[in-house]
């Protein structure tokens, strides 16, 4: 399916090539080029094993200068490859740039893969005049296509907002069955955007967008060595964005954003649910967060979900241990809008009877309050399955 | 297989009881009696929601007045039941001081089972006097028999060791296909002595001990609403064990305790394969145990050594997000032994065939120095399978 809905950002141009890294038949190298110079966002990673290309898409982006293109391979994640994994990801862009005419500086790498693993370096010298001739004929969706790893599907957002009576377009892919999955590994997320951004404020905009999208979204709990997001804001509208305009803009950012990050959780590995857990009435939105995440990390709540199981017991039990302080009387749970616990005991509704419904669906409202402080948060958490262990128990074999 | 290796410490009595707290035909109620007043120690779950059996245990240990029986139940877990729930507790003991002679605070509850659920009093009502009247008739195996939920088989250990020339027993059961499992619900273990020790004496070595035992064993991170361990030390022996010959105790005291936490992580739920996750060379041991657990807890390194698979990347990258700090390059992992992974690269060691044999084993040793400080942690973990998966998404259907 063609995808007629999902439309292209103006003046960018998208390439995929079969270049040989995996063994399945489907293109694995994509390029993402800008006709114009534009400001580039990034965001990555925390952790302290960052691969290769990570490290490098860093360095240019410190630079400040305008960028032109990203190019992403999956196959090999080149993470924990040491000195040689760095001159091999710097030899990619030398490639690219010598086909496309660009400077290496101005293009931003991306690799997702098995980790350790050193890219396939002659494939990549046969592949990129291919791939950089395929210029201007992938669509979106083959670039949300040639992206994925064990992703069941593309993975792609747009939107549109009016900013001085013309139309800005702002398109993102991602992939990864999960926000947060080290092996296979990464996610990475592409927006492309047609407005023309300084540089700090597109960064900026970035920088507050994914606190409230990517990171608010969980599988499994293991943060990838590659989590990359990339923007790319190219002016190709004739639209400059500044002032009050930018909160536009940022709105539309972050639509896109939460589209993909709830498309993550939906596509986790092995996942039949999405959860979303919200807690309220503590004093900080920390306090919030680290209940939130006890909760969606929990094994046991995971799969009393899949089981389609109203077990509240595990969700309190989850809270009891989250480290966040409160009064366990004070503390209220309910299941798809259905109030399981309170005042310390659960309510008298034949819950299994009410709930047998909702549970069936694919997204579970779990409404937590631990007090009547001010704070809140959201998270999107999947559930646990048997598929979940099917892929990872046998990812690399 | 009634086990004449597992010898009883001299004057306790045991007896167990098909109460019908459950479908399944076996008992489920089984009770502890010590012929003499016995020093009582005991240690609690850190959960803010404590079961009501937990509170009362507290407050008859803190008592500090010398003990004399411990009643478990399975079936009902009697947490998150409110007032009624610990009027209900306090019922039990009742009706089992009436039958026994002894008063109330003598006596310490537990039980076992799903959260919420209440205690069935008119199956109590009937059922205590039969098992008072079995006392003595039940074996070791038959109370660890008694006391299982989801577990497996029975987990039982003894210790023997000779003070002034006398032979001093120490006899140990736990239940709990995890050390750390709410729903079911808790870890339970009783530990029997029949030295004559100093109460504050027989608590601190407990407080001690656990350290280095169940404090180091995980099944799935979620800290039980009721996880309890009991000691009793009865005097039975004729050995009071003061000065330095507490020490020799406390050694036989931790080898019954780590026995006890080995199987619970051999039988975690749906287990295969029993981690032993050592982490070196950090500052503190905070910091390595903070390390140890992230390896421990991460699902993507768990459904690895369930399917065999040499998959050090997620070591590597539970590491890098555990929010300890350390220097990437001088990280190094092994895996049975064998070196995979050091100078921030993978080693040239074929290591997918010399680990082959390896991790077929139900032992797997995961080895990390992440610096050159003087701190150690090890923790046992268990894996991550389709039987977890089953077991917990279907517990309460």
């Amino acid at each position: 399916m063609k995808s007629a809905t999902m439309p292209l950002a103006g003046g960018f141009r998208l390439a995929t090539f079969r270049a040989g890294f995996k063994k399945a038949n489907h293109p694995d190298l994509s390029l993402v080029v800008s006709d114009f110079p534009a400001a580039g966002a990034g965001v990555f990673t925390t952790n302290l094993f960052k691969a290769a290309p990570v490290l490098v898409a860093m360095k240019h982006l410190a630079k400040g200068a305008p960028l032109r293109a990203i190019v992403v391979n999956t196959g090999q994640a080149n993470a924990c490859t040491g000195t040689q994994g760095l001159e091999n990801c710097n030899k990619t862009l030398a490639l690219v740039a010598r086909a496309t005419g660009l400077s290496p500086e101005e293009i931003l790498p991306a690799s997702t893969g098995v980790i350790g693993a050193q890219l396939k370096m002659e494939a990549w010298e046969k592949a990129v005049p291919g791939l950089c001739a395929n210029l201007g004929q992938a669509g979106v969706e083959d670039l949300a296509t040639a992206i994925m790893t064990t992703d069941k599907g593309p993975k792609m957002a747009a939107a549109t907002c009016e900013i001085e009576g013309k139309t800005i377009t702002l398109t993102g892919v991602a992939k990864g069955a999960g926000m947060i999955c080290p092996n296979m590994a990464t996610m990475i997320s592409l927006v492309l955007c047609d407005a023309a951004v300084e540089r700090a404020e597109w960064q900026a905009m970035f920088s507050r967008a994914v606190r409230t999208t990517f990171n608010r979204a969980t599988v499994d709990g293991d943060t990838s060595t590659n989590d990359s997001l990339f923007g790319l804001a190219n002016g190709a509208s004739g639209v400059t964005v500044q002032g009050e305009a930018l909160t536009i803009l940022e709105a539309a950012l972050e639509d896109v954003l939460a589209q993909l990050a709830y498309k993550l959780v939906e596509d986790g590995e092995g996942a039949t649910k999405v959860l979303h857990i919200t807690v309220r009435g503590t004093d900080t939105e920390a306090a919030a967060e680290q209940a939130a995440r006890t909760v969606g990390h929990s094994q046991l709540v995971k799969t009393a979900m899949y089981g389609k199981d109203a077990n509240w017991g595990r969700i309190v039990a989850a809270l009891g241990r989250s480290g966040v302080h409160f009064a366990p009387e004070a503390v209220r749970v309910s299941l798809c809008g259905v109030m399981l616990f309170e005042k310390g005991q659960p309510t008298s509704l034949d819950f299994d009877a009410l709930l047998k419904e909702p549970l069936e669906g694919t997204d579970i409202a779990i409404d937590i309050v631990l007090g009547s402080g001010p704070a809140e948060y959201t998270l999107l958490a999947s559930d646990l399955t048997h598929e979940y262990i099917s892929i990872n128990a046998d990812y690399r074999s």
